[in-house]
């Protein structure tokens, strides 16, 4: 397997389009995406699991009810959620696919992210989808671009890999920054490959691995109301379509979490008004539970993520993290380190400090990944969770979002 | 029952004293609080549920087995936790009350809050007791000010109610501020009383309380390892004493409430940076466990709290966090309201936004006291969560609080 570039676009047969069609005030941010597959394509999704779900979430159920798909549209914005007539306007939006690329609105799978509960006027999507689908080739980045809000990056990233003798491609862009705490879903990943895999192992594969890749990233523990990741599979490399578990299945899931797993450390380093990504590496607990809650809990903590932001390395906060995570820990046997580029700083033993530079500990946490390593010396079971640091610029985004 | 002055010196027989020992580097912050009853009281506590706990949890626990206490004594500045020596020093702590009151070591509660993992000295202690004792008097504040640490205001407060025929008093003081998510127990709050009281009825009052007053509060969504709340009740009132429900038990039991929850008002106000309280009044649900559960995750997302520091009428945010609660919600049914001294906004309706002045809503969430107003429209079950606004000091104060 190696990295390439391209985005949706890396596999065979997708393109992608993005455009400003009017539903943001800033013209020069684009908001509005299209991702097409010349061949109807096998398709999985994994949603929120918060209770109030943005309308475009159940139209795409409706639509992958079957299994399959052949294009995703997705704007910017405006969330489409809390709005009397949202299911309709994302139906709409489906059709408006169908009428400009000749993709069934069937088969579409419709996504919105922006501000909850103001409605979202078709008409600047109307307006936009001419240029929207003549604009469809294989640069993926006007797409990755279109979905973003208050994302500072664009991310994007693929896969080559081999499959039953084929070569075969697999990539995915992402919407992260704000609101995400995703709870057996995500933010807004759309994911595109050229292997053939069953609808039935699609969706099998996607949802083993969120729990693995976007369920381990925080950036302010709110849980939105839009997550959706969505991959898109047209069997274009020509390898046997994968049905059952299997060396094939195995190859195709370590490509998906490759992909994941780059997106999410994206979506935490450009966490809203984040300097920093912050990782937590667990290892020694008593069970997969305890790692995951564990790791979780220490990179939700806002003042774990404040002190990250002050480069102190006061892991006197780790450890209380670590002590209301709600898991079955032993906080005597508790070792914690910070780790960069800079170097590793042990502060941590059996639950108690032990002696250490401070100014080599800031040398360590000043740099822009930084690694909160914690053995809780119970197991052999271990986990990785994603945030960044909490900042004055999270408080001035999300202080005056609406303006 | 009327509010009155006097904080936990309110009630007869109890005497008070603050001072700067030297934790603290800041010679014009006290560091050092002592409170003594002239009476052998009834006792009772709460402690954090975070499995790391301060070490002079555990030494307070072992004082308090046998329901009864005559004094309390609290250091800031230095958790005493996660320290190899923590319960030696714990114990040292309670030794000089000894000495120096002639309450018995094992009648001690003691406390401390600050920095965790950095030894304590119990050299400074030691040497700032002989002030603290003869500092002893009925003026409640200059311990107030001891016990605290990043707060910006004393929290105090007292009121006297009738028992029996009696005049009895229950006053308490609190530290709040930062690490505020209090689970099972609270931050640091000593609450005294003249009621005569059996430790049994204390302690079931007291931990029945703290599920409607403290655990409804949080700054942060960091749970302590360092909480605790503590009341002696040295029954100079002169009622008989409550040994069973009733009455006198629900007199009693108001006159807890009245205190605690307005000092959990001045703890929420007083949040890390805050610049206001926001409390979210949640009606209209199933269960009990369904409003708490709600409430609280309104006033615990980040969103809505950087929201309400921009006086920014995002609703949406608020349905957000309703939505990931993890309660048995029917969001369709949702209405949304802000209120405060300058008014009151309705700003959604089921599940839906209804069209609000934004200027009007601005004015309201401008006052330093916002309601949050949601009605599950779903049952009779409501309750109410305090917390703050999530400001630039939050990430301030925390971003390098050791230094």
């Amino acid at each position: 397997m190696k990295m390439i570039e391209g985005g949706v676009c890396a596999a065979q047969g997708f393109t992608a389009s993005g455009v400003h069609c009017g539903i943001r005030k800033n013209r020069d941010k684009r908001d509005l995406a299209l991702i097409v597959s010349e061949k109807r394509a096998a398709a999985a999704a994994v949603y929120t699991q918060n209770l109030v779900k943005g309308a475009p979430l159940l139209v795409t159920k409706e639509n992958l009810a079957d299994g399959y798909a052949s294009a995703v549209i997705c704007n910017s914005g405006n969330a489409n959620t809390c709005n009397a007539n949202g299911v309709e306007i994302a139906r709409d939006m489906c059709a408006l696919v169908e009428k400009y690329t000749g993709v069934p609105a069937a088969d579409v799978i419709v996504a919105s992210t922006g501000v909850i509960g103001q409605p979202l006027d078709i008409a600047p999507i109307a307006g936009g989808m001419e240029a929207l689908a003549s604009g469809l080739g294989r640069d993926s980045l006007p797409a990755a671009e279109a979905i973003l809000t208050t994302d500072t990056r664009v991310k994007s990233v693929a896969v080559e890999f081999s499959l039953d003798g084929k070569t075969a491609r697999l990539g995915g862009i992402a919407k992260g920054s704000g609101m995400i705490h995703p709870n057996m879903a995500t933010m807004l990943v759309f994911v595109t490959t050229d292997a053939a895999i069953s609808p039935a192992m699609l969706q099998k594969a996607l949802s083993a691995d969120v729990k693995k890749s976007f369920n381990r990233v925080s950036v302010d523990g709110d849980t939105s109301t839009n997550d959706m990741c969505a991959i898109l599979a047209n069997g274009m490399a020509g390898n046997a379509e994968i049905a059952g578990e299997g060396a094939d299945y195995d190859a195709f899931c370590a490509a998906l979490n490759a992909v994941t797993s780059a997106l999410c450390r994206m979506i935490a380093r450009d966490g809203e008004g984040a300097t920093k990504l912050v990782e937590c590496a667990l290892a020694g607990a008593k069970t997969q539970a305890v790692a995951d809650a564990v790791s979780k809990s220490v990179i939700c903590s806002s003042l774990v993520k404040a002190a990250m932001f002050g480069a102190d390395a006061n892991w006197g906060r780790v450890l209380c993290a670590i002590g209301y995570a709600g898991a079955d820990v032993d906080v005597n046997k508790v070792d914690v380190a910070f780790r960069s580029a800079a170097g590793r700083v042990g502060v941590c033993k059996n639950g108690a400090g032990v002696p250490f530079s401070e100014e080599e500990a800031k040398k360590v946490l000043l740099e822009e990944e930084v690694v909160i390593e914690v053995n809780l010396n119970d197991g052999a079971y271990s986990s990785v969770a994603w945030g960044c640091d909490l900042t004055y610029d999270y408080v001035k985004i999300n202080g005056d979002y609406r303006t």
